[in-house]
């Protein structure tokens, strides 16, 4: 079955735009995917088009309006009544690689895609509209998050990586960072791949690699690992993970 | 000064892709930015023109060769030595709106963009490079995240947003969400324009703002309540900050 994305946009030529190319291109081209960008301006209702107004209270911008969003909104759900609609907005849930699994083992996605200052708080009181951020940083839009979140998803489908091992053993899968890699040639610039890596033991190779994430991850996020240890402690599930490992 | 991004890739086609567009777009028209995709691929000395090998260690998928991104990271790094040097990847640092500020206050960026498994770690400890993550989630690659650190850095080039005040009182700027936004129509669907934003009494409707920023941010993100208040204790221009507001 194709996993189908629907984005709302005000900027439809900005799609598929990097996902047109690479892993992701050869996926939409063999129909493992699909995507289709609508134009938010065509639920306007003026001849002007608008889709914006000044924020209530002042303030420097624009507001994207409800009742346009409403219209846009409705009709993707009345299409896609399966396929969960999100928003893209900093004041979002964090997208985690636990909820890219989520949405890429589902039927795809509804995206809509915020401009100007941020959309009419009422349209997410009002409709079933999960809002996510890609992170604690400002963008000029929705729609490079929305890319960035199809790019998360895309990879994992079913036929889109070459080997379908290579997503299990990678960063945040475990709540680690990914341990390090290294590659031919084995010396370069007087420095040598680890010896562990050259040992051929795989019992040994695995133990390093293990190490080295746990290391990593202290080092540089001891955040992952404090979150992770959290949800351990309160997830039967992750407790049971914790049993096997 | 024009802001000049170059990018190290196995994919220049991808850019600028969406930032062809809209308001990024505009701005590379008019030489507020400048942008560079070089091939890697260019720099490799086989006649495959390889890029990558097998993990050590074993494994699936590829590794990025230390030896080929290195001369390709010494040609940008001897072409542009005033921009500092980042690499897209998973076990980076956390990308953080005050990281946009200081990249978009220089002169430009340049970013390696891994693909495959990931880049032989040698790289790492051989050249200057900050390796930064857009989000704890796994991309098919480091291009669409450059997008992303390009976008957010564009749009607070000068002359890039037209009203120059709209990027201060956004979220993460103070270490909280923005507050929610409304627009006209005053009612929709039967919900109003929260009572405060129509007062027209500005120091009420800039404590309303203030207090929703605050209780939104603590209901949706208590982490970043904590690490900013982490923060203004460890930093005296954070304490200087609190003071004044």
């Amino acid at each position: 079955m194709t996993w189908s994305a629907t984005i709302l946009t005000l900027y439809p030529e900005m799609f598929p735009g990097p996902l047109g190319h690479s892993l992701a291109g050869r996926a939409l081209g063999e129909g493992i995917w699909s995507l289709e960008a609508v134009q938010i301006r065509d639920f306007a209702t003026d001849k002007h088009r608008s889709v914006d107004d000044t924020p209530a209270g002042g303030g420097a911008g624009m507001v994207m309006r409800a009742d346009v969003l409403g219209r846009a909104v409705d009709d993707v759900l009345t299409r896609r009544p399966d396929a969960p609609l999100l928003a893209m907005t900093p004041r979002g849930r964090p997208l985690t690689q636990a909820f890219v699994r989520e949405l890429a083992a589902g039927p795809g996605a509804s995206i809509l895609c915020g401009r100007f200052e941020g959309i009419d708080e009422r349209l997410f009181e009002a409709r079933p509209i999960v809002p996510v951020s890609i992170g604690d940083y400002v963008l000029s839009g929705g729609e490079m998050a929305a890319l960035t979140l199809l790019d998360a998803c895309i990879r994992l489908l079913p036929g889109v990586m070459g080997a379908p091992l290579s997503g299990e053993e990678e960063s945040f899968e475990s709540g680690l960072l990914e341990y390090p890699h290294y590659t031919r040639p084995q010396e370069w610039e007087g420095r040598t791949v680890p010896e562990e890596l050259r040992s051929g033991n795989h019992a040994k190779i695995a133990a390093w690699r293990k190490a080295r994430a746990i290391e990593d991850t202290r080092l540089r996020r001891p955040d992952l690992i404090a979150r992770h240890g959290d949800a351990r402690r309160q997830s039967p599930s992750g407790a049971q993970r914790e049993e096997e490992s």
